[in-house]
């Protein structure tokens, strides 16, 4: 479509997550020079006031509201979907149709059925296709899996993964269509659990059964600069038991109800031989016990991340210096158009949002059944 | 039986958690000078030798191998039952049935239906009849179910329970009662996790119906002192959903195979409007979050326990000086002289302990069916 | 010079905090959407491909080697320095006769004499100047500030602040500039020491008196790329007791030596009603203690950065997100182009360089003669 | 004097102290079954209301009020002094020339020269005289030593140590012995300041000079239980730099007015191979961080103190179950009495408490002549 050394992006929406692809995209030459650069050419959103400031902001050439326009431009290469959950599928399709490179945020889609249809498409198209899952791309995630793969911690028996956040109290957001069913599919357990989960698949493996309990405290909310009340029919809190291909077992927590855990997305993962502990709220920090040292000296090291780690090169001079969550897209952008450049698609395909999908799906599920519930193994086409 | 203001105790066993009660005995009155002085009188176990030393380190007048012995001389006021839990019925039905008070270490009995008798015969007992849950008794514990009933977290909504320990890894300990189901009714669930389900109980409320998963991660053992190997027939690892009466729900993980966790018995509990967080292994603190604070400095408070927290006023003169297992085994037993004082039985009596063990039979029935399973309700006579 | 949207700026270095300046350039607008927009017009580097490099990793559209060339631009407004310390006066003082602001990295020069002359000369050009203190402008350093102001932890009593990383240890880094007194001024001091000496300065006021101790603890360094060594004649560890215009007592710690500090930039504030501490390491926390709380619930409580606190607006939705280092140089970067808007100088101006530096200089001093040294005020003209 | 398998113990005060001792003696056995039993034959006090309430609390079996008395006592072998600070001269002085062994609480005495005099008579008396600095024999502590030793983190560049607490901030204790130097000899500086000073020695050498400063931020306080106040004449802070013997340098703090630190007693220490950090309020743990580690690997060990640190065998059975401040007294009851069962002082024999009051006077000088101030070097007789 355009010079090799450059791609053109067009935006889907202005919110925070079109924001923060925004500066990734922005800054993405002096992490990755070796990369082409990707200009930020045209944004998208719903009304023209969203779309202009999206476009100043955020350094776009261009803005629009018709998102058809943008998919049929020939100079765009890449479409990148930050709407909510419900247009992922519509949108995503589209852009692939037209052959377009398409970064979508998690969850790929409100149900797994969908969410294999995007998968199928993605297959049979020849544009990259990938889903969003930032923060297994921190650096201590990506030592964790390391870690795990060279066996520093030995077979893995026990997971424990939560996501807890606060912002949703009682007292606290108005209604929005994160706690609608038919425009984000689930609440906090697509919005939040979906991230555990990509975590545990990453590091763990597949997840083959789930138990699970879900509830919704704040059964209704008031909506946002008009009168009454909208109903929620999401869940506020979703808790399940997992157990893993290779014989492990777990604990998932995705909550918006927890008070005091700001953006706690953290896991424990203990093996034979050692065991691993991160949080996204020290997010700088792994945590790493191995049995292997000497008896008198066994203890949790937290490691601060730095040149020694992966990403390490891209990254600063020396550990500490604080890497954030725009280094998480940063990582997470530079993946996406390292896919494009080698023509494969990395670790978040599509068929990695579909599987994950269907994880979460067994646990709306299972919360719903009360039982030990599988995980559908169907594949994509 | 004897001079009201002093009681004789009987101990029957001498590993950890008899010294550990001897302790408590022998300092009870630096802590609580107006209770009874607890004369530490005789001990019992299987060998004379292991009886004569731990007179010996315990500081007790007198050692036998009879427990009958013990059990039949008026002039002992509490038979304390620190032996592996297979005994724990024979041994308090005969101690309640001589009229003695009786403290006996968790869990109660290797079954719910065990627990149940003894509940009952303690009912019809003349004696005070104690479980030692004594990690309950820690201020910062005590503390947090004086903030919880003061509305400080309002409505509890989620609760998250573990107990990790890693003693028992592969190359770790050899085989012990601890892994007979025979011995000691359960693993991880009823040495650890019971203690738990005792602070759930304490602090959020009654638990009506559990969803399982538990593991046996290394199945045979070798053999102290003998060749050859035994199989390990109860779990190494639990975990658990609850379901709460008053609508919170929640995790529950019990462990013995959790690398670098020592003797990690966390909680965390998440209210309408605020939370509490404990961990023993940093015993002394507590972790409150209040949504009251004023939103620029809302934070996790780490409180250090001191003079203005539960028990403050029996230790030490300013917080930080360090309150460890010790101190929560002299409030234990301080209850349990305290009861015996006052004719009434505090909150870990044998009915509790059966309330507990229904719990435990849950979860273990629960990993069993792969069902959400009530937890029964039964009543002690 | 030119439009009044927008600004152009200069980067003299290509560097580390050239990088980190670049970002910060080219995000400002995604923070601070009111700002005028800064073109990253030309970079400088003393060799064609340094120089050539910086341009395309950090998005300018023009590259020289020639810094007069640069200056003598009528098109460029700003002039930001991010070369070693020794080349600050020079170029700082050339860019501020032209006319231009001037952004210059810390320390603001190598003595207090040159960084007097720096600041008499930015007295009386039209440019902004203003010295990189970054770290100040951490949410959690401003929300200390804020406390501070508001009375919340009373008159202050004691400062401890602390600099420490470990990168310079005996098996690591070659000799380079910053272990010149030539091209450096000083080692620790100079190069972190001035952090600590900034925030002490923004938080708890004007240090009057010191006393030190300084250590080179290696000698001499491998030269990179050549063979030999050369002298290290700066301080690699530099420890001050501090007396402050208000009565407060205080200690300072600066050492490249400290194994396991990465970028631990920490400080501790106690006041006669609370506390303050902070850690670098964990750039997204406030620690604060405050006397007023109920005395059972009194403790440190950990705050977690997020809206509610200073910069809140411009950063991101919810707490616990992670605002890194990138975070806290586009802060320093906007303070600096609103000081331009609104012809101010912000806080960090020369005049507060030469102030840091004359602290320096009289801990180099103390370090010396072994006693108490007054910190001489001197002012600007 | 007695049975050789048993020692007789008075104890002169009932204090916080006194209490503590008590404790150590009654459990002795429990950790150190082969060391002889110590009887609590008598406790002494002022008024024979506080002695009787002693004997009762503390399981003495006599008390008086005088001291003489307990002294002339050819029955009692150990006099353990745990008074205010002005009377540990006389007590001690009489208890030696008498023939007893005698434990006595830091800091040693009022004055250096008091201290030498104490030291001098303690060499030529046949019983075995210990002060009493218990925070070292925390097992934490003692790893650090050996770990030291080992050569672990190399050759000691920099060392931090602080113990602060905030028990008497303005509104809060009023005027007591403490307050006054007649009586106290210092303030924080001997109060606490001591066990810094001991830890130093312990873990790092010799001081041999010192700068300071000291502060009384509150200079009158209210007269207990009487009308009018007090002038505190004592430091309520004071800090300090430190040179040690073998080129290392350190900071050492010490305050009873650092809000939200409750028994802070805390070290650093970095050497050119890794380095050992600790605090009391955390006292189950001992940092280390080795540069030996694989580098992306290396961090803080967090250890949690077990069986195979110092002092595991007598302690308990794994990691976690929380050693406090009870341990810490019993550990150095222990090595009182190992030391008159072997006929040898450890290493807190009254010829080191001298040591340590001679640093203690340099900083006090320091604090007042405002220069580096060299530690005398007199030895004892």
């Amino acid at each position: 479509v355009a010079d090799p050394a450059e791609l053109r992006v067009a935006l889907f929406g202005t919110g925070f997550m079109g924001r923060t692809h925004s500066i990734a995209y922005a800054i993405l030459p002096s992490f990755f020079p070796e990369l082409p650069l990707v200009r930020r050419q045209v944004v998208v959103d719903v009304t023209e006031d969203l779309a202009r400031r999206g476009a100043h902001q955020f350094g776009f050439a261009e803005w629009t509201t018709s998102w058809q326009e943008a998919i049929a431009r020939s100079d765009i290469d890449i479409i990148d979907i930050v709407t909510p959950n419900d247009s992922h599928e519509p949108l995503a399709n589209a852009a692939l149709a037209a052959g377009k490179h398409v970064l979508c945020e998690k969850p790929l889609a409100l149900t797994a059925a969908q969410a294999r249809a995007m998968a199928d498409q993605a297959k049979q198209s020849k544009g990259v296709a990938m889903v969003v899952f930032n923060y297994r791309r921190a650096p201590a995630v990506v030592e964790a899996k390391r870690l795990i793969e060279s066996g520093a911690i030995g077979r893995v028996l026990t997971f424990r993964g939560l996501y807890l956040q606060d912002w949703a109290m009682p007292d606290g957001t108005p209604w929005s269509w994160r706690f609608s069913a038919e425009r984000a599919g689930s609440g906090s357990l697509g919005d939040i659990g979906s991230h555990v989960l990509d975590i545990a698949s990453f590091l763990v493996g597949d997840v083959v059964a789930v138990a699970a309990a879900a509830e919704t405290f704040v059964p209704k909310r008031s909506l946002p600069g008009a009168a009454g009340h909208a109903a929620v029919d999401v869940d506020d809190c979703t808790i399940a038991l997992l157990r893993f291909q290779g014989g492990a077992i777990g604990t998932l927590e995705a909550s918006r109800f927890s008070h005091g855990r700001k953006n706690h997305l953290s896991f424990e993962i203990s093996g034979t031989k050692g065991a691993l502990s991160f949080n996204w709220e020290r997010s700088n920090e792994l945590n790493f016990y191995s049995a292997a040292d000497s008896s008198n000296v066994q203890g949790f090291r937290t490691i601060v991340m730095g040149p020694a780690n992966p990403g390490g090169d891209a990254l600063w001079p020396i550990p500490g210096i604080g890497t954030g969550y725009i280094e998480s897209q940063v990582f997470q952008v530079g993946e996406f158009v390292r896919a494009i450049v080698h023509g494969q698609e990395e670790g978040s395909s599509f068929a990695h949002g579909f599987k994950i999908q269907t994880v979460m799906e067994a646990i709306a599920a299972a919360a719903q059944n009360g039982a030990w519930t599988p995980v559908s193994t169907d594949e994509t086409k």
